[in-house]
C-alpha cells in the first residue's frame, strides 16, 4: 500500500508543471509570530515591509495577528494594499517627485507616511496636497545608500522648517534602514552595526526630542530585527524579508535553514552524469540572478532541499545551483545524489533572495496545494 | 525660443513617471536588418529567438522583413506567439515532460519543433500526440549546459531509432547553442569557439547526412552570429539578444555601444555630493541583478548615457550603476557629472542584460513616445 505521505506529495507535485514558488504557510506564520512577539516584548511597533510577499492574501495573514500598519517600497505597492483596506502605510523609498499626484491622491484616502531627504521632492508635492501627509526624514546611520547623517544637521533643519511651515505636512520622525547588516557574515557583526546605529539614533533623539516630543524612530532591516534584542530608542521596526527568509539571511545567520518558508519547485529536464549535473527548468527569469558565495569561494544561486510530504527537509542534499541562464539552471551534486534524480523529477530549491524570486514568480503554491495569485503586477 | 529638440525630449520625458524601459526603434530595426542581411549573404535561415523581446508588436517588426520562423524558450512563449499567427516555432529548451499535453495540443495548430536529449521526455509525449511534431536533438559543442556531444553517439542513435519508429515524430536535425561565447572578452575568442563548434558540427553532418540527407543544423547565440562570417555546415541561426543588444554583448565585443537599442529611464530621487553619488528609482526588480566587470575590476550594473531628443548619446558619461537593491540604484559619477544632475532628472542607463531587463519591465516606451505593452505574462 502506498503511504498517505507519498500520496499527499504526489497530489502537490501534480500541480507543478513548470517552475513554481512553493510556500510553507506554517513556517511563514511562525516567522510572523516570532517577529511580532519580539516587537511586543520590546514594546515597539511592528510595521512589516510588504515588498517581500506583495500579496493581498499574505497581507491578510498579518492582519489576523492584529497588524494594521505596514511598509511598502513604491507608490503602486501602496495603492495596491490600500485597495485591500490597509489604512496606515509608509512608502519607505525617497519620494519620487514624478509620482506626486498619485501620492497626493492616496493621502486623501489613507494615513500615508512618505520619506524625504531633500526639499525638491516636497516642493513639487505640496501644491498638490488636499489633505495631511506624514513625513519621515530618511537618516543614514552608515549604510551609505540614502538618507542624511547627523553631519547634515543644517539640511535636516531646513527640511523641518519647511515641513512645519506647511499646513498639510506632519513631521512624523526619522526613518533608518541599516542595510549594511546584509554585508555581515555573523550575528556579532550584525550586533556591532546595530549598536553603532543605535548610538546615532540616540543622538538624533537627543537633538530633536525637545522640538518634537512625539517623534517616531522607525528602524528597518531583517538581519538586525532578527538578531538583536536591544531596541532602545526605537519606536517601530520595518523588517520585510523575515516573512519568508532565504539563503542570504541564512548565510549572515539571521535565520535558520528551517525558517526559510519558500522554495522553488523545478522540473528536471536533463541529466549529465559525466559531470554530476542535472538541468532544471528554472532560470534567471524565475530565481533572479542573486547569488551567494560558499565559504569555499564557490558562487551559487540556490541549494537543493529534499521534498517531503509536508514541504521540504533542510537536511543537506549537497547539491546546489551552479549557474542560471534565462530559463535553465544547472544543479551540481554528487554522483550518489544524481543517481537518485530522474528526468521529470521536481527538485525543491531554496532561493538566495526570496524578495526577488517572489517578485518574478508573481504567484505561490502553498505546500497544502493552494494557489495564491493575488500579487501586485506593475503593468 | 526653446529648440524643437528640447520640446521633443520634454514630451517624451513627461511620460516617464517611474523606471521605464526605453526602446530606440530605429536601432532595433537596424539590428534586425543587419542580421537578416548576414543570413541572406550566407544563404542560411534566420530563425530569431523571441525570448529577448517577448512582444507581439516587436515580433511583427520581424514579420515585416519577411521572417516567418521563430525560436522561443518556453511552451507558454510558443503559445503566446502562436496566438499572433506565428506558424513555425522552435521551442529551444529541452522538452519538459510535464508540459507534454500543451506541446501535443500546440503541435496540432502549428509547425512545432521541440528539442530533446533524452528518451524519457519523448516517451511521455508520444502517446499524447495527434499530429506530427518536429524534433531537434540538442548537441553540445563545448558549452556544457545541455545537449549530447558526439561521444554520446550511442544515446543519439537510440533517440533517432525511437524517433524514426514513431509515426508522429519527424527528425529535423541537430540544434546547438554555443553559449560559452558569452565568456569571451574579444572577437578573437568568439571566433575560436565558433571554429571549434563548426568542426564538431561538421563531424555530426558527416556521420548523419547519409541517413538524413535533409537534416537541419540549427546554431544559436548572438555573439557568434554577430561576429563570425563563416557558417559552413550551418543551415539556420537563432540569435535573440541582437534585437536590442546590451552591455554584456558590448563587453565581449559583439556589438558597438551605438547598437544598444534599449535604455532604462530612471528618476533621480536623491543626491549625495560628498560621495559623488545619485540615487535613482530603479533597482533589481527593474534591471535584474545581472552584472558586468570593468577592466579595473569594478562590478557594475549599468552605464549612464546622456539623453538626447532622439534617444541617447553613447558618448561616455563616466557614471555607472554601482549597486542595486530592490527598488534603489546607486549611480557613481564624477563631481562634474553630479553637478549637472538634479532631483527629478530622468537618467538613461544602458542595461547589462536586455533579455532580463525586458522580462522584468513587461513594457517598452519607444523614443518616439509610443508604449508597447503586449508582452508575454506568465500569470
Amino acid at each position: 500500500m502506498i503511504p498517505l505521505s507519498t500520496i499527499l506529495l504526489q497530489m502537490l507535485q501534480e500541480k507543478i508543471k513548470r517552475p513554481t514558488l512553493l510556500l510553507d504557510k506554517n513556517k511563514c506564520l511562525n516567522n510572523i509570530e516570532l517577529m511580532l512577539n519580539k516587537a511586543k516584548e520590546n514594546n515597539i511597533q511592528l510595521r512589516p515591509h510588504f515588498k517581500t510577499h506583495q500579496s493581498h492574501t499574505i497581507g491578510r495573514w498579518f492582519k489576523n495577528y492584529g497588524i494594521h500598519k505596514i511598509t511598502v517600497s513604491s507608490v503602486r505597492m501602496a495603492e495596491y494594499f490600500a485597495a485591500d483596506n490597509w489604512e496606515d502605510i509608509t512608502i519607505a523609498f525617497p519620494h519620487n517627485l514624478h509620482e506626486s499626484e498619485q501620492v497626493a491622491q492616496l493621502a486623501q484616502q489613507i494615513l500615508l507616511n512618505i520619506v524625504v531627504e531633500n526639499l525638491e521632492s516636497l516642493q513639487m508635492l505640496c501644491p498638490l496636497l488636499k489633505s495631511k501627509i506624514h513625513i519621515f526624514i530618511k537618516v543614514d546611520t552608515g549604510y551609505n545608500r540614502t538618507g542624511l547623517s547627523i553631519e547634515k544637521k543644517e539640511t535636516i533643519d531646513h527640511l523641518l522648517d519647511y515641513i512645519d511651515s506647511n499646513e498639510h505636512l506632519v513631521f512624523e520622525g526619522f526613518l533608518i534602514h541599516a542595510g549594511h547588516t546584509y554585508q555581515s557574515t555573523s550575528q556579532q557583526s550584525i550586533q556591532k552595526i546595530h549598536q553603532e546605529s543605535l548610538q546615532k539614533i540616540q543622538s538624533f533623539r537627543a537633538i530633536y526630542s525637545g522640538r518634537y516630543p512625539q517623534l517616531t524612530i522607525s528602524y528597518g532591516d531583517t538581519p538586525s530585527c532578527s538578531v538583536v534584542n536591544n531596541f532602545d530608542g526605537i519606536d517601530e521596526i520595518r523588517p520585510g524579508n523575515f516573512v519568508f527568509y532565504d539563503l542570504s539571511q541564512w548565510r549572515i545567520s539571521s535565520c535558520s535553514l528551517d525558517q526559510i518558508a519558500v522554495a522553488m519547485a523545478c522540473p528536471v529536464v536533463a541529466k549529465h552524469p559525466d559531470r554530476n549535473e542535472a538541468i532544471i527548468y528554472g532560470g534567471g527569469v524565475h530565481f533572479s540572478k542573486d547569488r551567494s558565495i560558499h565559504h569555499t569561494g564557490q558562487i551559487y544561486f540556490g541549494l537543493v532541499a529534499k521534498s517531503t510530504e509536508k514541504g521540504w527537509s533542510t537536511k543537506a542534499e549537497g547539491a546546489y545551483v551552479k549557474s542560471l541562464s534565462q530559463e535553465h539552471g544547472i544543479i551540481q551534486g554528487s554522483s550518489e545524489w544524481l543517481s537518485t534524480v530522474h528526468i521529470g523529477d521536481i527538485l525543491y530549491i531554496l532561493p538566495i533572495h526570496s524578495c526577488m524570486t517572489a517578485d518574478l514568480m508573481k504567484e505561490y503554491l502553498t505546500t497544502e496545494g493552494v494557489w495564491i495569485r493575488d500579487m501586485l503586477r506593475l503593468t
